[in-house]
């Protein structure tokens, strides 16, 4: 493919900032020739080996220094415990474009189509990719996957056909971790979907979600995941919260009752997130998700898909809102990326922060894993990372780092001082008066009595320092 | 009273950042000659007059512009829109220190000494303060208004000996809008109260709100707050927050259990906040609190008491706190104060902002009123502001300020035009479909074959700039 | 132009999330029928009257209600005060995308090109809009009004032929406020552009600017703008801080000796903004700009266009960045806008906060105004707003808003108090001593001396509250 | 000493919230037996051994894995890259106290008075942890070291009884890196010191600077310190930020004069910090602070004291704010701590992130070492830590993690791939045009000509993922 139609290619995929839009249309053909039907010639990462476990001193940028797939760790092997997924949108659909730049990637498999033909092609590009990566998992949305027709039966129709080849590249090793509805980029959902103020628009989105989680199911998906970046508000001025929510649980219930009717027997999961694009988005934290599951009964029909950089941007550590999650019984599945502290917007990096993936993975463990969850890597690469290699490299990165973390819980596990300092805090509780206090079996009065007797309480420090210093040592 | 004699005081009563503590023993006298037990010769603020109204256009400092206690609004008196309380703490017991430096405030009143006698007299200068506002609540915390003992008992007993004299003080008209015990100051709850690993830490907590509920009981309190101060982490690392949940849970169902049992009919209030001084807080936003009591079975025996500043610091407008609140049936109380928008920690400032004022009364209208809760003013003069009219001028403010808000919503509701704009976007709902939808009784088929019928939904504008501007022309 | 045409328009305009592009390339067409060379049948707002002042009781929405053009406050008419203009990119290239969400809006005006065509009826549009809205000033980025061409000598002679339609459609009475290049957008700038790593993207960026300088000065412009929103670092792992910063300024050096050569009068402007798109942007609010300018031998040559929204997302206060650029001599220009409080990246939306409005007229006043620069409306519609007429109830709202605002500063002259409190607090260094330490004449001897005399000091009340209260009389 | 002495100092110690005050006068003894005359039988610490170098494979928390102090690391050994110092006020006056809790360290040391023998055995405890950690810098506040008198002789006299110990017990391989004056805790500063509006504060505080100074430079100090807590503002509203800006510059003018006058060679030392106390400070940051510096001609007297958690309350990188003030060669002293990144106030924890220490001594190691200035441990213990060997883990633990940053900043030299990265982005530049360039020499003209004939740039990969995988391969 020349060089010239690539140029084309970018301008015409591109993300134009609200106010400022360069590109000529007579830049933007309505025909370039992708009358390929979907084929290319070759491999579409030439030059790119298998990526192999080599070992930390490796200074190979092509191999992974610390995820060792069939290694066991902790009575499992590593792939066991990672369950690794590439997001189809970030890796395939993201285009570098941000709110004041055009896309910037041009990748040479693209035509500047939104074609059908397109979406095949991009669909092996996406299947060698992961066969080189080593991962067995996918995820992505539906119009990620294959261009939105004029109506919403040709765009199930478009699905129907992208959707047979995924099957068929598939094979029998790889399937989708997770398939989800994208229902926050055509401008019907601008006001929400489940929660838009406007009939007709609930009723396209469940339409939307029915198709979705039936190609999912179809598909071999082991979750299926809801992330409502529509459904808030910009304003309360203009907005009735109270309907808005009650629609969302209606909405979620018939989803919950459709799963149950086509035998898919995967997890709902919803993903918190507590802003961006709207406001306030109501499922804000993980707190909050679970308040609003509760409150409408659907406590046992979803769990959560945790993000780390949704975390830090509603005020938690990564580590807390897993940690909220898990002891909610609620902790499904993980999005793995990471955000800029000091910037107030999701920048969906990669992680390789060491400690960060130690902490995250401390709950994982704690969890027993996270199947049939996993992670998912929604992180893309930097608007100014453009060449095909960074693909991989940013990929790798994410990886070794969270394999990395696995090995350090094994070491904090097996030196097993921190657990020690933990428990020895609350050990007055395991006496019998304790005992008898955690079993709601003391009142006031009984409590009053012995408060008499004990006198003022001695209180041992909190060896916060001790702590870290412990928790460095693995690092 | 000499000068000499106010300098030691204000050096006595001295906060010490925990770096620098600048002053000596020897002018911190142990004997002041606090020997008036509790009595003073005459007026607390001569000089200070009743504070009445005059309306909008009087320049009086101390007099009310829009705070018109026996005004009929909206077809209640603001007196009982507003319920109005002065809190103890702030008001008599704040001394201007901070974490980087020494209490600034030099009151005639105060001899320097935390002894009984000079609890009385400040229990007096409150009930000329009350009397002299116009305001017939006030609020407090078991250790600002009697001194702490040696040992539990003595404590209560210095508590029952103030609580004698304020329900002597306090005669028909006055009593107290909520109580509660303070478990964040004394080192013994720096681990937490409810929520510390130390099971004797659990029992003397239990013990002291114990005596805490009683005391507001005796004296007529309409509500009692739990303010977790303590219960939350610093580190996650020695934490076990599964278990420090279950004990506040247990905490919290005893301590219901003990209101019934003494015949009080008060609301309990929980009044989250996110952070400060911990890292977290349990009780994070009104969200959060929701879902801790709906997981723990204690929905229907707590309600929220909203502060202003903690909805900001936790990532909300204090409006989106209050309406979370009122949806889920938990608006109970607010604290009625502000934070700085730039500033991420808690200042608790009077509300002098007129916009946010009219969201917070649209709130309270819509949720009816607040009472048995109302406004306690949780708001604190700046550390620089050190002459004794500032307490009224701060006070005077934040009443009028609430007071233009309530006249503002009064307009708006008179205007209509707003509650026009809201209604009318949700108005396909309420069609025969979408009350069925609303209902629960459309599944994902039906939905997707209207879907079908409908075709491109036809989205309206949100008319959010409309919306503000009608907002702003009732300010 | 029938409604399908419309649906085109908006999706080939699209903007495309990084990771989501739904939109069919079939849909996309290359040649609507834009050939009606920039032509379009009578008018561009039909139905909508020349807006006019009809007084704080007015209940239309296409009224003015503050903002009364010829009518004098503080010695001049109030259109002198404050200098509106509309921003060419938000109100008529904004599309209400953002980066989860494809454009929403559906002008009548537009055929969904971005041909020279289409570039002179959207000038047509602007000109109907000024004069409608009563506002005789724009501001323009190069791109935003021509479309970009295939070489830059093309994109010249695009913007040549869109200047010369603008130059008369102005008349006597319209010119710009400012213009700028846009610098941003392109993927050539994705590294930055002054500030790029590579030595051809510096060089094109010099032959953009010296463009738009060129064509502002033709225009009439009053002022040149500088927004580096690429001058800056996504991570300093790869970046040259130094060098970056010294190419920086080596070109504002070369664009204010262009100016010189070219005969502009006008001033040279620096926008702030701490960041977005970039992690750290080099010009992060006024302070550092003061410093960057000073550190070079620039700072005769610029002035600042401080823009309230970018002021937040620094920490600051929009008061605070007016009042740091007025007393460095450096308050050139306005972008008025607000930003949300809760959120962490620029939201541009139109001011309708009373209290801060007031604030900002108060720096303007002190400033004596701020000809030759003025109030430019850098804030566009909620991507939910999607009415025409949006678009006027916008601006009206923002012009009254800060007409308001200066009502308001009138009062406050007029009523006197506030500035006596503050003149009254620093009274002391109008002594003969105090004005001999702000001649710098006094050495560390002779205090000390002075402070043995002088002993501790008395000092008072900073009186907070009572400036709040005064403050909010006049609003 | 019995325990119950040990209560009672911590209760007189006692940090009182404004608002709660909880401890009875009675239990703060005026005399306690403090009449050992600062004397003290046999060892403050005793049982702690002088802490060794034992490498990373040690489980002993009372040895040091990574820092050696003589080991040579890229041309210097490590105690000279290092230049560690302990600060006094947190060590030995923190009480962890906060704004809602009492003290609750109970050294053993302490006898609960701030009197003139106290000061004397608390300065001898400090030698002995000087000597234990192996360290032979440290830093102080005048008021920290001696107490506050009725009278600022009486003051003066204080200190200089107390420096005299100090000086005596230093002997010859201890001296301070830095003193300074507390100017922020006690009342009199709560407007200001420098900037307060009362022309006998900014007296008062010239006098005790230039003590402070004398002091210093008695002691053999290596550099003067500088921190502003209250000059800035609470609002702007009562000040008149422009004349405290001019009484700023003129103290810090006289303070450089008077360095000069009495022959001290140190560096004077700003320390930059956005806000708290104060809603504002004047020396928000490294940039607006160098603004201040050009614009009152003080450019060249002054130097900056980074701290890492000031960095990160003003929206900055710690490792930003230090090359920030590199590369305006104002690098002078690193403040070494860390904040919490979800936490809104100034925390002061020891820093044990490794990745944050190995950018922090990427830009010391630029700057050729710090000398004069070091790393003053400006961090204290949780307020829960509450043993006595907590302060010498919390020192291990800062000292190591930095120790551990220089080694990997070694690593990441020998590799050379991350510099060779960084060089390669910029190499157009070192072109004969781009050299001309950055000379300045090429002018608007020449570059658009130049521009031409390079046609469209085409930009390179910015590598992010790749640097972030080299960076974390040396971790």
């Amino acid at each position: 493919m020349e060089i010239s139609k690539l140029l084309f290619a970018v301008l015409c995929l591109s993300l134009t900032f609200s106010s400022v839009i360069a590109e000529s249309s007579k830049i933007c053909p309505a025909n370039l020739d992708g009358n390929d039907s979907g084929e290319w010639d070759g491999e579409f990462f030439p030059g790119i080996p298998k990526i192999n476990y080599e070992g930390p001193k490796s200074k190979n940028p092509l191999s992974f220094k610390w995820y060792n797939a069939e290694e066991e760790i902790l009575g499992k092997e590593m792939k066991d415990w990672m369950r690794f997924s590439v997001a189809f949108w970030h890796t395939f659909r993201g285009t570098g474009g941000d709110p004041f730049g055009a896309p910037t990637k041009v990748w040479p498999w693209e035509d500047g189509t939104n074609s059908l033909d397109m979406a095949k092609r991009r669909m092996r590009a996406n299947f060698e990719f992961l066969e080189k990566l080593g991962v067995d998992k996918w995820c992505f949305h539906d119009r990620d996957i294959a261009p939105e027709g004029n109506t919403l039966k040709e765009s199930n129709a478009n699905l129907d056909e992208i959707v047979t080849l995924a099957k068929e590249l598939q094979g029998t090793k790889i399937h989708p971790l997770w398939g989800t509805a994208q229902l926050f980029f055509n401008p019907r959902y601008m006001h929400g979907a489940a929660t838009s103020p406007d009939m007709a628009v609930y009723t396209y989105a469940a339409a939307q979600v029915k198709k979705a989680m039936e190609v999912t199911h179809y598909l071999g998906g082991e979750n299926y995941v809801f992330w409502g970046g529509r459904e808030g508000y910009q304003t309360l001025l203009n907005t009735d919260m109270e309907r808005e929510l009650d629609h969302y649980a209606t909405f979620l219930q018939a989803a919950a009752d459709w799963k149950k009717k086509i035998g898919f027997n995967g997890t709902l999961l919803i993903e918190p997130k507590p802003q961006e694009p709207t406001k306030h988005q109501y499922d804000w934290d993980a707190a909050t998700t679970a308040s609003f599951l509760r409150k409408y009964g659907l406590i046992g029909e979803f769990k959560l898909n945790v993000e780390c950089n949704h975390a830090t941007l509603s005020g938690h550590s990564c580590h807390h809102e897993l940690e909220t999650a898990r002891i909610n019984g609620l902790l499904g599945n993980i999005d793995a990326n990471t955000g800029d502290p000091q910037v107030g917007w999701d920048t969906d990096e990669f992680l390789t922060d060491i400690s960060e993936a130690t902490l995250v993975m401390l709950s994982v463990v704690r969890n027993g894993g996270l199947a049939p969850g996993g992670f998912n890597f929604d992180a893309k690469l930097r608007r100014e990372s453009t060449d095909v290699v960074d693909l991989f490299i940013a990929h790798i990165s994410g990886m070794d780092t969270l394999a990395r973390g696995l090995r350090n819980v094994a070491k904090l596990i097996e030196d097993g001082t921190l657990a020690e300092l933990v428990r020895n805090r609350y050990k007055t509780f395991d006496s019998e008066f304790g005992s008898q206090i955690e079993a709601g079996k003391v009142d006031f009065e009984t409590l009053e009595k012995k408060a008499f007797e004990l006198g003022e309480p001695r209180v041992a420090s909190g060896k916060q320092e001790l702590a870290e210093m412990i928790f460095q040592s693995v690092l």
